[in-house]
């Protein structure tokens, strides 16, 4: 039996249904978005519709049954007995159609926050082809006069050419008042001169996903923009500094808010230091000011602090580190100095 | 108040917490991965984190509330009295949090199953450029001896060249025995001569999904596959006469379906006949051997019978129309006769 199974049946008491899709492909490598896993302690039964049922009879180790479409109401007419379920990922409605099943939260997520050397080789090569992207991205691209949608598909086109999947999520170009809006989509702005273009994108190896941030300059350019750039590159410092295993997410998350506080953009940390980072772009552990979660080896964390000042510019630097028992190794090579492309 | 709102007001009899971010943009055209919104009888409330606020304060018509990032907790504390809220999308754990909350199902989904003219608008032209993708696909692109993946970058630059957002999903490119896995991936698989390619792909206009799949024979190809082609394009002639508004998706399944099986490939058509088609690539109204749901004018759906031999190749043929009183608008104009690429 597989070894991530084996670390789960440790973890569980009863039997336990596995609905998150990304959770049925960590334990077992199929992929589907119509599948349920139930891993119980003589076996594990894998259900799928016919769409997939190819794929599932070539996963080693399972017991494959096709169902309808309707899984998990074929499903309650197929098992019984009190079961554990994933009452984080499962909905309400589909919940309620299990008889004798009790919520479960966050079982798999915390095995697949520790990473196994598997899974760190392939976010180190995702990781390094990002480096390679941004760096041609900076050299090669041309920002001023060109829409920010321009500039993502030459990101998405740069993920291709070094022979990534991609892209991991849709590529955030956040240009001039755009940029402050940590989460805004590449629209048809045009991009103008003197600009920061905050550039939030990642690539896919093997399913699992890069997570970096970068923000250029479109030409020199002094005052606030300037100013904040600087704080989030000593905040984000301080907290690779601070980093490593047994630290609490909320005290790492403090150490680079209190670079922020302190400065004249005072507030304007809007989000988390960080978030986990494997199969899925946001997983546990997380670095934020509401988490109760601690650093262990092995987790893979996103370190990115921001500043946003509301309709004038955004500033991030994202790099992705591996949590070890005395630091971090980081993953993201590319240079962090205040860079200004054409 | 926006029109969407009062034809959702008009199906509520108490306040609903829409969670869907689809069903949310749909309501408001607000997008974030994070947010819930409460309509009430006399106020919206649109209810987001930090990291999305600048972009909420410029929706009209909704009143606006920073939460933490753990929105439904923030809300359980922010609201009171019976509401109701969407059982299906909903997961368990964050229905238990809400105090005296009903579930209710599909509610803004089947305002959404009919379309109006902008939408229409968007979605005429999301088939449009797909068209012109498939066009030049099958005339300008080499599939023998490159794989699977490399012909998926192709489609998405092409969409891209034509304008649209892309992809709408992982577009499917199932080559020989690949092809026989329905949802198959664009794998690494190389192309060869003699084989079917099942193409599925789809591009975004206006957040509005085409879905659109050919089958291409790379070069001359006799015998099974070539009969199975004939099988599924009659199947889906004969659905394509027989759809029109009161026509239960059932009964549209049932008359593609029987073309397949009383042809030598009975049973082989092992998925439903279509799905309803906006702002997600799946969405109501269903036309399969298992639901309940009723055409109605207005409707956009996916018509796609398919044949699948395990192992050996698969054959599917899918357009998407428009349900009017009286039969279809079909929205994909690219040929379905044999199509042999090089």
């Amino acid at each position: 039996m597989n070894e991530r199974i084996a670390r789960l049946r440790e973890q569980i008491e009863q039997p336990l249904l596995v609905s998150h899709p990304t959770n049925v492909f960590y334990l077992t490598g199929f992929s589907s978005s119509n599948t349920m896993l139930l891993v119980e302690s003589g076996r594990v039964r894998l259900f799928t519709d016919f769409r997939y049922i190819d794929a599932a009879r070539a996963v080693e180790g399972v017991e494959v049954t096709e169902t309808r479409r309707d899984v998990i109401g074929h499903l309650g007419e197929l098992i019984s007995g009190p079961i554990g379920f994933e009452a984080t990922t499962l909905s309400y409605a589909q919940a309620r159609r299990l008889e004798n099943a009790v919520p479960t939260e966050g079982v798999v997520e915390r095995l697949r926050a520790v990473k196994d050397e598997t899974e760190l080789a392939s976010l180190r090569k995702a990781c390094a082809i990002t480096d390679r992207m941004f760096e041609r991205l900076s050299t090669e691209v041309p920002f001023v006069g060109r829409t920010e949608r321009d500039v993502a598909w030459d990101i998405a086109r740069l993920f291709h050419e070094e022979g990534a999947a991609v892209p991991a999520f849709e590529s955030i170009v956040g240009s001039g008042p755009t940029g402050s809006r940590p989460h805004a989509r590449a629209g048809e702005r045009m991009i103008g001169a003197g600009e920061l273009v905050v550039i939030d994108t990642g690539c896919v190896v093997d399913g699992y996903t890069s997570d970096c941030t970068r923000s250029f300059a479109t030409g020199s350019l002094n005052g606030q923009a300037r100013e904040a750039y600087g704080v989030v590159l000593a905040a984000q410092e301080a907290a690779l500094a601070a980093i490593r295993a047994g630290v609490p997410g909320i005290e790492a998350d403090a150490v680079a808010r209190r670079i922020v506080d302190e400065s004249e953009f005072a507030g304007a940390m809007g989000h988390g230091l960080g978030h986990g980072l494997g199969l899925d772009v946001h997983e546990l552990p997380r670095m934020s000011t509401e988490t109760t979660d601690v650093l262990e080896p092995g987790n893979v964390v996103t370190v990115e602090p921001g500043i946003y000042v509301s309709g004038q510019f955004g500033v991030r630097i994202e790099n992705d580190v591996v949590v070890t028992a005395d630091g971090i190794e980081d993953l993201t090579g590319f240079r962090k100095d205040w860079v200004e492309v054409g």
